[in-house]
């Protein structure tokens, strides 16, 4: 807990719930983290850049203008990234530690640091990443990631812009034939960088050979001017994210050297012959590095949030318990603690079912350099609904986690107005949650069909054509509960796959009857990732390596987790008849102590997190409870309150009043 | 449609859409405003203020500093109060309306217009009214509602400000003795202010008598300075409504005449002598008018996200249907449907079950008058459940249509983020929803234990102690529907009832037995309050005048609403024996067809709440389906657009990009 010990004292409920825990902080936050040295190397970091003062605001950033908001956080970006390259640390390790936290409202370098990069390490050929690769890892060329269109997102072959080779002068000729094809979204592009890789359709040789990867260079590298034939700028405000300046990009004809064309996969010719890539699923690699990450950032955004519900939670005293008695603090409500807990066991079964995914993607690439891409299906699949349901889950969580801090949590002083809009953008970019779950279905439902017929399956799947059993088990071990899901899953892909072939054996064809099927495909996605988040988590929770008290703890969050998740979709269940109404009531009643006994270890908990003050930035979570003080101190800050009488009086409101004297 | 028909012809998709409405929208409209004279009304009043350019914006608000956002507010909200003495409109009439929505985030005079008037007609005695009455409704007093504090916000008996009664001056000391003591959150109260109604202690006779209210000049009516011994300002940017200068107030042992307790209900005689109200549930009655309220303020800002999101849906093409097809607009699929339409049922539902409550309100308070009060809690109860489920059910209703815009849902010219983060304020304000849930669900308990002893209750719960149906009930009608709602949550509220007994058998004393229930105990308000919704729905719809195109829809709104809803509960409905996992597969099958028969009806539906271009104020949204053009010309109103390169470069990103040259 570096840095956080440092904190002054704490309240004494803080200090109270803290007396009480019952495990090794240390290991929970090394498990997090994904290993003791990383949990090091974090702390390092985050050290290092909490203990600079040029990271501080003067004023809030909400109380600034939009432009005012950009320039602020343009400044901190910067000196991140001098801070960066002084003391040697790479992208990916910032990845592991939560100082962008310390930008407040989006990293206008966001997409510099991440798409841009990976794009280039994963789309270009080895001398294409020579050329523009120490330029972008300088911060000479500062890049974006330039495919969603004002007028097409999820569906990249619906993309408008066109890249038409012209072998007389070996270049490609960028256009933005319409309105709708206006690049539109990209971070950081409307104003902070001077490069972009554009996604087109590349046209040679008088045919559409589908989108493409380009490199372009937008601005002039001396004076930063918009280059002659593109119209760049601002897309303008957004419910959050307001300073990382995504931008809006139209090209009139603009060309470009043909070498500029990312060719790792594909290449055109000089003639403008055109070599299609050995395996067109190989661009899938970034896309699933892209969506784990995306499912990690959510989850810590979920942390802090949970985080500053529950230390509040704490702290916060209200109503009455036993009437006559003192006003309990919030925690002791069982309402409270069904608002927070289950977030908390979120966190674990996210984070763990995410860094699985990782690790089986480590393995396929080691496959896909020896030509092996069977996998990599499979990979998609996970990794679309990972990042589908981990989005959904961590923002509603931080809303929950937000609407249990009452009229407190509205305050942006709380941060969690902030975690929620940040953390909510996460449903719809880069992939569309119920898009990205409709592609779960639509490999479930292939594997189910191809299993039935007595063909293999990969063996994430291979359930789907078990028999099912004809009683339900009426034991409810935590292996049962993940049989249930596992079942239930299986269940309801075969009842949908029926509905589905019902409609086309009455007459409709495949595309429509699936269409009228998708509400409940949308279900089999989920489900079948939730099943996938248990088993992850309990498998994770069984083999580790830790100490009695925090296996214990382990097992508690995994257990409410998986109670949690079976009393929510207990329709699923019961329909399945892998659960009766009577095991559901056993579950709730075994919720309400699971409830009981981790409330003594809720701040505990949140503590192992490890989230410094600096980064959790938050009135109402700081370390050492004290919130009202905070709370007032905060407001203390607003413009608004320099004067006594604000300005609005004199031009406005003093005529109305005196209208009538 | 007024003012709406005289917008530019809309786009294609949207024409085509229209012409296909089977219903007359002019009915529908009236129906939602409660009468044709109603909508004549609001029609003539919302032409006369969206007609005026004095309220609109130069810039959008988004790109303005917080000080300088209210200072336009403010403008705005001032131009209207005199507009209003102008044309003698009232703050009642300019509520059936929806032209506060010209002000972009939050309204500095709204609690002057709304609480406080209401609380001075509630509480003041009628010599009091004399006194302020017309002052506020000339706007020279301009008052606020000052009840939270920063450490208590819904128990109302937890309040710390004091106003002790000094005899020989004949004055109340109001003092706030600890910082969590300060109001905190009245709307209004950081700047705009001179008075507000505050919720003190009352001390007389070295005896506590509780919460009562006070008016309490807070500021010079000539200079508007703060008065001395009184402490104010602004609280701070929040997740929305940040023009609204929501305020903190303390009191350093302030003194106010005797004659500013607001004594209609208790007194204070010169001497001190303390006289209580006759009936201790009197006050109930300005909170119901309250809650009902901000019931209807929600789902109007429901019906604007879902006018937004279904005309968008028209407009948008995405992705393939069939393959090879041209994009579809994206209303077609099934998932867009099930995400819009289910919503614009739920504005009919929430309107007409939040009129029923407020007609019963007006019966009851004819009855109160009269000296009976026996209605009081039964009216409490719906219109606590009522505020809690339309706020839940508007709020995420809102967000659901925002994500259906995908990416540009999170635009704050699409206004779905500011509708959002508006609406959700409803769910902790005024009675934070648990709270109020867990009151209906004390209510019903106490309710089902009376008439399990054969001791009357009211007819609304009267229900509880019927003996359940053995089997269920093969037929799925409307009433059957209704009825299963009636069963399930019978069945709930007998299941908590029987594990709290079971709880206080077992030796824990009630509250606490009450609080490890407490999760069941929110479920059973939620399923009564539901209940509620759906019968009045229903029971509405069957007995409208209308033509028969007309009641054609609303039987299917209803009917989707049903089914929609017991779908989703379908835990309870399987738990509790009322429907089996086969009926429910054949209503998820009926709303399959449901969804398809409404989609052609979607557009008209939306334009049938006739909300104006003005006051929906959308880029997504607006009549015409000029989506695109829209998007761009508002982006062009970035002040970061004005120039081509940002001063943020010259300052901090042109060094980081030479550095490495």
């Amino acid at each position: 807990m570096a840095g956080v010990k440092g904190a002054a004292g704490c309240v004494e409920e803080l200090r109270r719930e803290r007396a009480g825990c019952s495990f090794n902080m240390e290991e929970l936050t090394n498990i997090l983290d994904g290993g003791k040295d990383i949990t090091t190397r974090r702390r390092e970091i985050e050290d290092l850049m909490c203990g600079d003062p040029a990271f501080k605001d003067e004023v809030p950033t909400e109380y600034l203008s939009h432009e005012d908001r950009y320039t602020t956080e343009v400044r901190k970006v910067c000196h991140l990234a001098r801070k960066m390259a002084q003391h040697n640390i790479s992208s990916r390790e910032l990845g592991i530690t939560s100082v962008t936290n310390l930008l407040r409202d989006g990293n206008p370098l966001g997409l510099h640091q991440s798409m841009f990069t990976n794009a280039l390490l994963g789309l270009a050929s080895p001398e294409q990443q020579r050329r523009w690769g120490r330029l972008a890892q300088n911060n000479t060329i500062i890049g974006t990631y330039a495919q969603t269109e004002m007028g097409h997102g999820t569906f990249i072959r619906g993309l408008e812009t066109t890249a038409t080779y012209d072998p007389k002068t070996e270049e490609f000729i960028l256009h933005s034939p319409t309105i709708t094809a206006t690049k539109w979204w990209p971070g950081g592009m409307g104003k902070t960088c001077n490069a972009a890789i554009v996604m087109a359709q590349l046209h040679t040789q008088d045919e559409c050979r589908g989108p493409h990867p380009f490199f372009v260079q937008l601005r002039d590298l001396d004076t930063h001017h918009t280059l002659p034939g593109i119209t760049l700028g601002e897309i303008g405000p957004r419910l959050g994210l307001n300073s990382q300046d995504n931008g809006y990009l139209r090209f009139d004809h603009y060309r470009i050297p043909r070498t500029n064309l990312l060719m790792r996969h594909s290449q055109v010719l000089q003639d403008g012959t055109y070599i299609k890539p050995i395996h067109t699923k190989l661009s899938y690699g970034t896309m699933i590095v892209t969506r784990v990450g995306i499912a990690v950032l959510c989850v810590k955004k979920l942390a802090c949030a949970v985080t500053i519900a529950t230390r509040y939670s704490a702290v916060r005293h209200q109503s009455e318990l036993v009437p006559g008695e003192p006003e309990p603090q919030i925690l002791e409500y069982q309402t409270q603690q069904y608002k927070l807990l289950p977030h908390i066991a979120s966190v674990y079964a996210l984070i763990l079912s995410a860094r699985s995914v990782a690790s089986v993607h480590g393995k396929v690439t080691a496959d896909i350099s020896r030509g092996n891409v069977d996998f990599l299906p499979e990979l998609h699949t996970l990794s679309s609904g990972i990042k589908a349901v981990s989005a959904q889950d961590s923002t509603q969580g931080v809303e929950t986690c937000r609407l249990a801090c009452g009229g407190h949590g509205y305050m942006a002083s709380s941060r969690l107005p902030s975690l929620y809009t940040s953390a909510t953008s996460c449903i719809t970019l880069e992939g569309e949650n119920t898009v990205l779950l409709l592609q779960v279905a639509r490999y479930l439902i292939k594997s189910y069909r191809a299993a039935v017929k007595g063909k293999p399956v990969l063996p994430s799947v291979s359930y789907l054509a078990a028999s099912p059993p004809v009683h339900h088990t009426p034991e409810l071990s935590n292996k049962a509960l993940v049989e249930a899901f596992r079942t239930s899953s299986a269940s309801l892909v075969r009842e949908t796959e029926a509905n589905l072939q019902r409609l086309c054996d009455m007459g409709q064809n495949y595309p429509h009857a699936w269409n009228s099927c998708s509400v409940a495909l949308v279900r089999c996605g989920e489900l079948h990732t939730r099943y996938y988040i248990c088993e992850r988590f309990l498998s994770s929770v069984e083999s580790v390596a830790v100490s009695e008290g925090t296996k214990g703890i382990l097992v508690c969050l995994c257990r409410l987790y998986l109670v949690y998740h079976v009393t929510l979709n207990q329709g699923h269940f019961l329909r399945s008849g892998t659960l009766s109404a009577a095991d559901l009531s056993t579950l709730e009643e075994e919720m309400s102590d699971l409830l009981a006994r981790l409330r003594k270890q809720a701040v505990p908990l949140v503590d192992a997190f490890d989230i410094r003050d600096e980064l959790l930035a938050s009135t109402l979570g700081a370390w050492d409870g004290r919130v009202y003080e905070r709370l007032y101190d905060e407001a203390l800050k607003s413009p608004l309150n320099k004067t006594d009488v604000p300005k609005a009086y004199y031009k406005y409101l003093r005529p109305l009043i005196k209208a009538s004297l």
